[in-house]
């Protein structure tokens, strides 16, 4: 999508392989910053702090670890230490395993000495069918939108929560790629942007993207999500996922699963747009999937932009109260209208995943 | 309660009635200063920006406003004038209005000449009154925690939202009131802290007055409540309210809607403590309890202790991103598990409340 105008992606191999270049979305959205990842660590270092985040993205990001790597090791104990280095950042996105185990089952059967350029070319063919998918998952989400367009006339308005645009992806996003696709066929829209505490990617990045874009949307406190639907304001949710199970349990950033009940309570309809790599069938329901827990201080303190303009950090709480951050929540397969993939919109059901992807669901 | 061991109040007045001395609730938790109003503008002022908050405060507020007006002019207009500019200040506790309309009672029949002495004795004794009957919601809410607390053993994990502490009030709290009571007795509690943007009145006021009074509590996310009582980690939920509805319907902080739908979803008990100046027996339900749009800039920025000790305010959102802060919402009464009044618990029903207050329910 567009910054400033000009096409871009979230993640970009530089030509001649010596790195990556990113946008530190730790950054935003007062800094629009690029940063060149020149070694795996460096890249670890980016999805732990999350200077690249969302599924989708930290996936690509790992594949990318890991040519980076091949730059220097390509034996099969240094790919593995790198594997398992690159896991280990972040434990509830199922892509970022997906992209390291389609890694090393392209790379370990070669020679060491083929396996640096395979590496680049596979990050970079990650990449490529991300996009495709999450074009796909606009198109299939587009029909969705225009439905309701086309049942209530004037603008639809749309919910999501924390970003699963396209800075979550590497391009287009997934919950709000319809959005992009509906958009751009000139659907009047308008997005409510829940700020999505702690790490506010609702209001730093979804608000950024779309402002880029020229969507016209609206940030909201997160409490505020309840009563927009009690007044009719929601037309649709629609969200992203970190990792959909077996039987349509969605992890996805803490707080979805308040939206969801909201949206339950007051019969707005709930999707979840999600590319293949992000289910995982090997998990029968959503309460296998591990929750990260991160750091008390980025619910003790927050980043924003002080009155010179620079970004300061303050801190909201009281020295001595102690602060928890559980960074996702598990929505109930029961609570989801559907789910919206590249393959096309399915029940959250292991019907319904079954019958989109057979040849994982056994 | 206590303020570095010394036992305060919220509101006071100066024994020469030249005017009340307020806790300035804007600068905590970084900041713990007092502030003098001296015209009923003032207390207006206070009010509006939120130096005082919470119904029952607002309502003490307001009364005290009557007084200090009452010392440069007691005549009928300019008696009117004050109660209608106080009741704009903040339109949906109903506090405000019950306290003014009290006042208005009992100084309009009196001689311009007897109402200043008067003023000051009726907004003492709305205080004392607010402080029996946060004793009393503090007894009968200590019951329902004792008894969780003898099925289950071990400590009881109470959640609450916004501030509804002594801060809230003249002293005591509302919702925090029984947990202050069980404290005082030795049960052993947790209390989840959530933060309540825009405002953080449960990061800023809440985990300040239970630090302050030694209460273990853990800040979290407002969008964590959801998953914490999935997990189980939640016994009992305690709110207050700015509004009930004859019905039973709780017009409370944005945010608290969310939360009951959560309760009900994991069979977590939901309480609402509510003395009988927030019971609003002229409306039948929720739909007609007016909900405050306040400024987006409390949800673009946020003030916090900056890394020099200042308090600053810093932009969350970027530049052109609209924001919509809208103050409460309405929790339908059948989320509520039961009200906790000063005159003991009761279904959140029109018979539920009939039974307590037989003299207002008509």
């Amino acid at each position: 999508m567009r910054v400033h105008g000009i096409p871009t992606r979230t993640i970009q191999a530089l030509p001649d392989r010596s790195g990556v270049e990113i946008i530190d979305q730790t950054r935003l959205p007062h800094r629009y910053e690029l940063k060149r990842l020149v070694t795996w660590q460096e890249a670890a270092e980016a999805i732990s702090v999350m200077r690249v985040r969302g599924a989708p993205l930290i996936g690509a990001t790992a594949a990318y670890g890991l040519a980076l790597a091949s730059n220097a090791d390509t034996s099969d104990a240094a790919l593995m230490a790198v594997a398992s280095g690159l896991i280990e950042t972040r434990p509830t996105a199922v892509n970022l395993r997906w992209a390291v185990e389609r890694m090393l089952a392209r790379l370990v059967p070669l020679s060491p000495s083929q396996r640096c350029e395979v590496a680049w070319a596979e990050a970079a063919a990650i990449c490529e069918e991300d996009v495709a998918q999450n074009q796909a998952i606009g198109r299939h989400g587009l029909e969705l939108i225009r439905a309701i367009q086309q049942r209530k006339g004037g603008t639809v308005n749309v919910m999501t929560h924390c970003n699963a645009g396209w800075l979550a992806t590497v391009d287009w996003g997934t919950a709000i790629a319809p959005i992009y696709a509906a958009f751009d066929a000139g659907i009047a829209l308008d997005v409510w942007v829940s700020e999505t505490r702690p790490r506010n990617q609702g209001a730093a990045l979804t608000a950024w993207e779309l402002n880029q874009h020229g969507v016209p949307h609206t940030v909201i406190a997160d409490n505020a999500a309840g009563h927009l639907m009690q007044k009719g304001e929601v037309d649709l949710i629609i969200v992203g996922a970190d990792r959909v199970a077996a039987n349509g349990d969605v992890a996805n950033k803490i707080g979805t699963y308040l939206k969801a009940l909201a949206a339950n309570d007051n019969k707005v309809p709930f999707y979840v747009a999600v590319p293949g790599p992000t289910l995982d069938f090997r998990l029968h329901g959503g309460a296998g999937i591990p929750i990260e827990q991160r750091s008390a201080s980025e619910v003790s303190h927050i980043a924003g932009r002080g009155p010179d303009g620079d970004v300061v950090e303050v801190q909201l709480t009281p020295d001595g109260s102690p602060a928890l951050n559980p960074a996702f929540d598990v929505t109930p397969a029961r609570l989801v209208t559907g789910l919206i993939t590249e393959r096309g919109v399915c029940a959250a059901t292991p019907q319904g995943l079954a019958g989109l992807y057979p040849e994982q669901a056994r």
